[in-house]
């Protein structure tokens, strides 16, 4: 598959789930769904939309490429040990999705041999996506494209840092982010991957996360590296499938943090 | 001034703010920009956006109406003893402006008497508009119009609750929002006015915070009254001038969360 080959297909697979996700996000009970929330069946747009969306988008890919490996969050993984491997997360911050804040993503990853290769954060209601194939990234809104750069700020007092909330971490994990943030310039929460791609874009510079799982990240790899940043597991290791992820807009950003992580879990 | 004649003020007066936002939002430095900053002049788009758009507004109202009152952020208060008076927070939400999150917005009321009347947050990243006029409340996007209701939840262990970042709350208020906190089904962050909005428009329950100003909360007063909200400070009272507010979606959730508040400072 050429770059161009695999952007036509990570455009297809959105288009597909965004025909699931969007008409179900910011929607209100109907009088059929009150009824059925009487007869103990809760009104769930969320795990709906990350069903159906993630059913549309397993047959699209048997249907096209019936000897690729697939990895999803709701129907499972199969055929994983194939070159090539999809992974995929329908609604990734489907906190986000409930509250009606248009911060979730599709994201849609693919790996060559377990290598991330291309991966594509989507936001339907924003119209953007964020796309990495063939060693660039992209930004694209209504047709046009912006290169992602990652920031060179390179000190950490001048960092923003983001997470997708202070709940996530516990214990020791709690200790280490909450001793990044006192060193940081700025701390927000509330982004889910939406955080991950405003890293790439240039407009944050650090991303601290604990418990994610490997449809959360792997997607988000080629964006972030193509961009120009670098995003490792806490021990400063690429060998990434969830859990503690740390991404930084560079080299030197990433080290700062790890010592900070690093010396954290020694106290 | 009738409410459509409202309407159309407020309008315009977004057009006019957004031709000052927009084009700086996830703006970086130029070359000029990097001069600017070796010299000792930091590249601060965001205070440039908040400046040059309440300058616009500003100079609209004074021309259209020139007995109104105005009270700005950036530009101070004149006139405030006018029948009319317009209050404005050009970007509430510097901080997501300057993390290139879209959940910033511009904010404009308008008081009669001291009384807010009139309201409209403006997100022109993603163009929609949350108005109130005439005693209506509605979002607004590429011309589709729905109108904002909030919630029927009644139960605390059932509502969203939101605030714009954990640092907001210090000591005794820390205290009393963690209880409320520790009540509700979830908590997120992140979010500035945007989280008003989705509580006029029924996608979460609660709204918690401390250290507002009156242009921060004011203009959105008619949104969360007439959507069937309310809203008022941490006692229960609706004196309001920022400080700690509380929105909820309904008397009942807004009764349930008062006790919890109340009962935190007692002990």
């Amino acid at each position: 598959m050429t770059p161009s080959d695999i952007e036509a297909e990570l455009k297809k697979i959105a288009a597909l789930a965004q025909l699931e996700t969007l008409p179900r996000f910011r929607s209100k009970p109907s009088v059929d769904d009150k009824a059925g929330t009487l007869a103990g069946k809760r009104f769930d747009p969320v795990t709906e939309a990350d069903r159906q969306a993630e059913k549309a988008i397993r047959a699209h890919i048997e249907m096209v490429f019936p000897d690729h490996g697939f990895i999803g969050e709701e129907t499972g993984s199969s055929n994983i040990d194939s070159e090539y491997c999809w992974i995929v997360d329908p609604v990734d911050g489907t906190r986000s999705f409930i509250a009606g804040l248009p911060s979730w993503g599709t994201l849609i990853g693919l790996l060559r041999n377990g290598e991330p290769i291309a991966g594509m954060m989507h936001q339907p209601f924003t119209g953007e996506f964020f796309i990495s194939t063939g060693g660039l990234a992209w930004h694209e809104q209504a047709g046009n494209r912006d290169e992602l750069v990652t920031s060179n700020t390179n000190s950490l007092d001048q960092a923003i840092l983001m997470a997708t909330a202070p709940e996530m971490f516990e214990h020791e994990n709690l200790e280490a982010f909450t001793a990044v943030a006192q060193n940081v310039r700025l701390t927000r929460y509330g982004f889910d991957c939406y955080a991950y791609c405003m890293l790439a874009a240039g407009h944050i510079e650090l991303v601290v996360e604990a418990d994610l799982s490997p449809y959360d990240i792997l997607p988000l790899v080629p964006l972030i590296e193509n961009a120009g940043g670098i995003v490792t597991n806490w021990r400063g290791h690429r060998d990434l499938y969830g859990g503690r992820v740390i991404a930084a807009a560079n080299v030197e950003l990433h080290q700062q943090a790890i010592e900070i992580i690093t010396f954290s879990s020694k106290r």
